[in-house]
This record gives structure tokens, sequence and C-alpha cells, in this order.
């Protein structure tokens, strides 16, 4: 199957850069198959996205990355050039709940996330079975509420073992400290059980329940060092009534969670997700 | 056309309720057209609501009531029986903004609303025109800054002369008085503009914007003495992208606002929703 | 756990019903926990669901149903009372698309459906793997266009077998020959990949897609004879736009599909859908 | 305030129109300030829309015109460059319900649609008052069900003679004669009060209600010579119970009608509308 190139940009807004951009690829005889821009008028920003046929160019990403330097440095453009052959490596971690970790690893399977999953990492040992099922390598890595920091060495340790891309949170129950948050920026995505910001931190579902909310909600975004305040990727919601007691908001909440986990790791893995301060710009 | 009786109880849950009130229905010939009931477990609370075609009973609904009291103290019931023939007389407030108004007027000329609308307040002056030409009065009762009080003083005043059974503050920007509050409890319905309890105060799209949710929503709730904390009764969303102004986002959420207030509204006057400490039942 | 008795009761409307019914169940001192009730007023029908706690009873379902009997007769009732304590015995069929079967296996264990899955059947064997670390038995029934007739005769030796209560047609893309449809009339629930009446028949997405239609959707629905034509259960939809190919359609189907087929699947297991005519009264 | 530009192209696919586009604007000092691409890959066509800031390109939309039809020959383009000072002239024709009216007049006067609204035709007289309210042209011109011919040619001279760039039938229930049709093809847009191509024709709300469907919707479309069978702009639906009535789905489908058919005109006069055969893009 022929592979693309996928272009990301993010710069000062200015007269011009669409022409020099796609001037340029037009050049190397690129056939363009999706484009995306948007200019944040109140910023000044500028934010591009474009998939190109690898074959209609007939050079590496390599040579294509050189190629570009000089546009890129001339509007100071933050950007990245990936190659759609090259699969990113995802690491999944997850405590004792199954629910999005079954279902990103049927997602997997049915081909509709791009990438490897090269482990599952979990503090509890029940989801192993399932996990190598899969033909995928599990670690159990118990967190001692004593000694959290030799956990977090050790998951540490594993990432970059694996020479991992992307970690997700697929309903990861530890607070991640901040040292990895910050290794990591932009590359752990989290999802949160709660329409944020409301009902930040622990049980998001028994809050929205006391509160009487009438839609409970999932969010998808980037983990930073701030509990729960990292850039938002993607959110949705699920309509509750006062029929629906604690345990049913929690079953609600986790058909909302898989699916807004999945579409925004998919948007993550697809380059579609520019984040700009604490905001993202998502090309879905 | 015929009328109905709808009888509406909230009382300590225990084995026999439904047996005795609908036996007492049946015992005076009445033909219940809709029935609701709600066990809350946790709270050992009764919710039920019946409508009764009132041809089918042959009494007055002041008779029925008479006739319901000693089942009603049996069981230490809060009830109330209204009789669809006699409409409720609402008022509805607005400040500059017409969005919710023009919505609530075509619904209640449509005959979706069950109820006479019996006057419009505002502290402007700009939607005299629209309100009179529906044939309905607007007071004009502008909030001085620095003697709000008058204006409260007079916003009662016309109230409690117009003998209204609700108020609907229709996006009217001014924060109510705890005494009038507390004077109509159960009675102001708010519309929100926000998914509370996120973005709870002021001007919330433009917070929406700065955290850069990928949802925006609005509330409708009973109004408290706590600012934007009474009892929900419902809420709707609109999906944003980081295509969407602060403007986009206003816009959006006209129409959210318009139509959770409205179906609020109308199942607060079809005596559907059954208040319980700050939640709510509602039988939609 | 205690268990539960649900009663289901669908008769020609009259004025008593309720009364009766609940009358009968306090005198056993019947705690009731959930209840619904509808008046079809223009087809006068009633429909009626009741959830007691077996344990306020104290009589087995059996001699409960005798007690029931002559009420039953005196208002000409369909009527069904199930004991929560007699899991229901689910069949699931499958063709080659693993989305429902995994999502369903899924719900099973996480204890969202309350059954026993007693078997897969299929015309592939590459669900095999899949079914089989469920614990499940995993029947193989490959259907020879030649002669579909040995075929259906295994598959319903099987059901037969196995005693099942229910079967489901999880993406299973043969088409039942009539008699066994009749055979299990109310009790084979299909999910059909479009929004029915749209889109019968073969190939629904590509239909979708040809036709530029912005939504797409899934239906659960009873089998009968007449193709895609039984009663609805359930439907949903998802958005899509001039973006997304026919594979995009496909891909955003299976989610909407999983998510339709297990409401309407446990709606169907917790004796919540009367059928009546070509329509369902669903007390969700 | 400053006006846009707005070039909407269409053109056979193929290497560098973006780049021969931007770079025609660009040498302009034209601003781009939204920019969106499409590929059809299996049609093998190219959409694009580009709004650029009027006072940056310092030349009227004519010369502009002028100075772009060069590119346009050589791509082989369906094109148009409006701008956006010039405001399209719309004709609202309606029958006897009104709400899609009000909603439309509602936005119209909050300045959601960017359009001037000439006038309301109707066959009925009911709508007069309300239109003239709002200082608008109201023409009653009666259908003669012996002769429609007469009322269609008066139809016809009212548009001509307004200069009507927009037709927009808002529940008008009579059809137009395909000559008209065809006379202002991609230029009148129809609201069907069904979720197409489920329930084309007559009385749809009876058709579902009939059927038993769980969801009811509403389809914006332009308006070609086959009945209800145009290029769709923009669907949505509401979900529907048991418990409703087929009043109760008229209500709600009033609802879905008014938000679908304003954002699908909203679409329509910002240019963000492309028709392609039976199809449309929506650059929304």
């Amino acid at each position: 199957m022929s592979h693309s190139y996928r272009l990301v940009v993010s710069c000062p807004d200015q007269v011009g850069i669409v022409a020099r951009v796609s001037g340029f690829i037009a050049q190397q005889g690129g056939s363009i198959t999706e484009a995306s821009q948007h200019s944040d008028l109140e910023a000044g920003r500028f934010f591009m996205r474009y998939e190109i046929l690898a074959d209609s160019v007939g050079m590496t990403a390599e040579a294509l990355r050189t190629a570009f330097e000089p546009v890129a440095r001339e509007f100071d453009m933050q950007w990245a050039l990936t190659d759609t052959a090259r699969r990113a490596r995802v690491v999944l971690m997850v405590s004792r709940e199954s629910h999005c970790l079954v279902d990103l690893l049927y997602r997997w399977q049915a081909e509709e996330l791009p990438c490897d999953i090269v482990a599952v990492i979990s503090n509890h040992e029940n989801l192993r079975s399932l996990t190598e099922w899969h033909g995928i390598p599990y670690y159990h890595v118990p967190v001692d509420p004593a000694d959290k920091q030799a956990a977090f060495a050790t998951v540490q340790d594993t990432i970059e073992t694996l020479n991992a891309d992307c970690v997700v949170l697929a309903r990861y129950m530890q607070i991640l400290p901040p040292a990895l948050c910050e290794r990591y920026v932009g590359k752990v995505i989290n999802i949160h059980h709660s329409f944020l910001p409301s009902f930040a931190g622990a049980k998001p579902y028994h809050q929205a329940f006391e509160r009487g909310v009438k839609l409970i909600g999932a969010t998808c975004h980037y983990v930073t060092q701030e509990l729960d305040a990292g850039p938002i990727i993607e959110q949705d919601i699920h309509r509750v009534s006062h029929c629906h007691t604690p345990t049913d908001l929690v079953r609600f909440g986790r058909d909302v969670e898989k699916a807004v986990l999945a579409r925004g790791l998919r948007w993550h893995l697809e380059d579609r997700v520019l984040i700009h301060g604490n905001k993202t710009v998502v090309f879905s």
C-alpha cells in the first residue's frame, strides 16, 4: 500500500505562507490528498496540515525534510514531517478497569489505529491474559503508596527502552509525577471521566450524581503537570436522568470514555492535533 | 376540549403507595392517561405523577383534593392536584437579548406552552415592541446599580399584582436578591449559558473559549439563593472546535439556551418536575 | 444478591388496571422498585412493567404466577412474570466481522448484560479463538449457497439443544429462512447497519454514500419474515460529511451498530421491550 | 466593517492547484482568513474555498475576477468570487406554518444570516402581519388547484422582479413546477420534514409514527425536478419513543426543521456549499 507524508506546521500568521508551502510541494510534484489550515486571528498564529502521496514526491521523508528546512526557517515554523510508513509506537497504561483497553485493542486489530501497541503497563495483574492474547507484552509495575518514585522510575525505564512515541493513560488511576509529565509533554494522552472542567479530581461520576446534572461526559486531553488541566483533544456526553444510580452513570460513562479516547488517540496518531498553549487545533 | 387533573406526589417510600393511590382513583372512576413513578432507593423516597381525564372523575379539582386529603395524610405526602383547565400565569424577565423571548413567545402562540404569559419585565426598553406585538404587557423596570433594592421591590410588586405562578429568567442578566429567591422558591426558572457546574458566573462562553473545551452547553435550573447552584431541570450541549470564536460560541449558545429553557419550562408547566433537595425528578 | 420479579403486561385499556395489579402486589407485601405504564390512546391498549423485590413477596415466581392468573384473565392480559435469578440463555450468531461480538462479550463479562451467552454460531471460522478465550462454545455452521436449508436445520437444532431464550444476529450476514423467523418470533434480534427504513437490504453504507446523506445510522429490531421490516427496538446515528469515504462510513457505522445493539439487547433481556403489532413499547 | 472576498472553486484534480491559486492570491497581497480544500479521490475532483480580506488585496471584486480568469481557465475551473459587501437577496416562501419563518426572521434580525430578505411569498394570508412587523413585503399568491400554472407564473415574476439570488421554501407546501426548478437550479433550498431518503412525500411524521422509528429527522436540500431527491445540505434528528403521538412528532420536528434549515441556509449564503452531481461538499 502506498504511504503518505504528513506536514504539520504552526507559525506566526502572515501573507504568503500557503503559497510558499504549497508552491514548495508542487515543485516536488507532490500530490496533496488532504489539506487543512487554520488562522487564529486573535493569537495571530497559523496552523496547517498537509497529507501528500509519498510516491508523487519521489524523495525520502528525510530528504524532503532537508529540502523544506529553509522554508520553515523563513516563516519561523514549528513543524514536523512524518511518514505514515513508520508507525508510531504506543504504550498503554491501565489499572483494573478493562473497558478502554478492550476497546483500543479491538480498534488496533481492526486497523482503526495506525500504530504499534508495543506494551501494556499496569499496576495490577488482572488484564495480563487479555493483553497477551493479543500478542502484546504486559508489564506489571505495582505502585507502592510508600514509594511511588520507584514505580515511576520503572515505568519511565520501560517507556524509554521500548522507544515509545506516545503513552496512553487508558484509565490508569495513578497520578504521573511532574517530571514524567514534563519529559513527555504532548505525548501522554489521558481520558478523564468527566466533562472537564466540571468534576476534576476523584470520583467524578459520584460528584455528577450528587449535583444532579442531566448529562455526564468524558474528556480526552494531554497530560500536563497540573492535574486534569491539560489541552483538551475531545469531549462527549451521555444523557442521564433521575432514574440512574451512580452505577448506571459509571456504566454510561464507560461508553463515552471509550469513544472519546479512541477518537482523540486516532487524531493524535494521524497528526491531526496541534497544541497551542493550553488549547488544541484538531483537524478532524 | 377535555381537561385533565394532574396528581403529583412525593413521600417516604413504603409498600402499598401505588395500590392506595391508584385504588383511590379507580374508586372515583378515574381514567389515567399517563402515569410515572420513581423510587429513589438511596433516599428512600417515592415520587409519582398521574394524569387523569377530568370527565372520567365527575368531580371538581377542589372536591377531588378534599377526597384525596386522607390518603395524602396517611402516607405523609407532599402533593398537589392541578387542573389543566386553569392555565399557569407566567412572567418572563429579560434584559437586552431577545433569542429566548422570541422563542418562548413563538411556542406560546403555537400552543406548545400550556400557560398564559401575563407580562414581560425588563430592565431595558428594546424588547417592548416585540412583546406588545404579541399582545402582552411590557414593564420597564430599570435597575439602578446604586439602588437595586428599589427595582426589585417594583419587580416583586408586579409579580404579586399579576398573581404569577411562575417567573422565567429568559436571559435576565441581573442577580435576584435572596429575599425574592426565597419568596418564590421552586417557581423561578433560569437559563444559565453554560454546562453547569462548569463556568458558573459571568461570561461563561468566554471562559469556555479560554479553556478550549470542545462542547459548550446551557443549563435550565430553579433559582436559589446560591448563584447558579439550584436544582437542574435540563441541560444540553453544542459541539465547537478551534474554528470557532467567542462570537460563534455565543451564537451556538443561543440555540442551546432556547431549546433547553423551552423544554425545562414546558416540563415545569406540565407538573413534570419534582424537586427533591438540590436535585430534580423529571417525568419527561 | 437479592433477585427481583418482573411483571410485564399488555391488555385492552380500561379503568382500574393499575389499581387491580398494584393492589394485588401490595396484598402480597410486594415492594415495587420500578414501575412503568403506557396507555396507547389510539390503539386503546395498556402496557405495564413492574419490578418487585422477590424477598418482599415471600413466594416463588411460580406461586406468584398462579396467584396472578385470575387477575390476568379478568383483564384479558398478555403477560409474563420473570425471575431475575434465572438468567436468559443467549445464542450469538456472527459472520466474519467481529465488532459486535467483541462488544457484547465485553459487556457480558462486565456484567452489563444479564444473561448467559451459551454459544456463538458462525458461518465462518475466524472468530473461534476470540470466542473460546471467553470460555464460550463456538459452532461453525458453514452455509452452502446451494443448500442453505441444511445449514439452517443445523442452526435450529443447535438453538433447540441449547434451550436458548434469545438469538442475536450480531452482524450475521445470512437471511434467516421464514420458518425460523416464525418459530422464534419476538426472540431474534438483529442489528441492521442503516437508519431504517432508509437503505434496507445490502450494502447500506454504500447506498448512504451514493445518496450523500449527512447522517448514517443503525437499527436494532426484531426479526420477522419480511426483511429489515420487523419492530424497531432502538436506533442511533453518526454524523458524516463529504470528507468521508465509504470506508469511513463503515468504521463510524461499527461504533453505532455496537452501541445500538447493546442497548437493544439489554432492554430486551431486562423485559423492557413490549411488542405491539409492528411497533415496540420500550420502558428504558 | 471590513469586507471579504470569497473564492469558491471546483475543478478536475491535479498537482499544483493550491500552489497556483494561493500563489496568485499572495501576489495580490491577499490575506487569507479561512481556507478549505477537498479532494474527492474517487471522482478525481478538487474543491476549494478561500476567504480573503478585501482590504489586503486593494482591488475591486470585479478586477480580481478579471485577474483570476486565466488561472481559472488553466485548470478548467467552475468558480465564483463573491464580495461579502454585496448581501444576497433572499425570498422566503411559506404556507400556513410559521415556525421556520419566525426562526429565520429572528436570525436575520440577529445578524446570523448574511443576507437581505427581500420578500415573503405565501399561498396564504395568515403570516402577513408577522412579516410586515419585520418590515418585509408580503406577497399573497394563492394557488388555485385548477390552475397552478398561473400562480407559479406570478411567483416567478415576483422572484425576477425582486432580482433574488436565493429562494427558501420554509415549509412551502406546494410542489414547484419543473421549469421553475430548472431555472433556479442550485438556488432553491427546501426543508423536508423527514430524514431523507426515509419518508419522502407527504405526511412524513405520520409515516414515521406508523413505522415506529425511534428517531425522526429533517433534511435541508437543494430543489431539483425530482421530488425530495436533490443534493442534501444538512440533516439532523430528534429522539422519540412510544410515548409520543404524531402531534408530538410534529412538535419535535418543528425544532429540527428550524435548526437544519437555518444551518443549511447560512452555509449556502456563506458560499460554503458546493454542489457536485447529486451530492454536496459543505465547508462548514
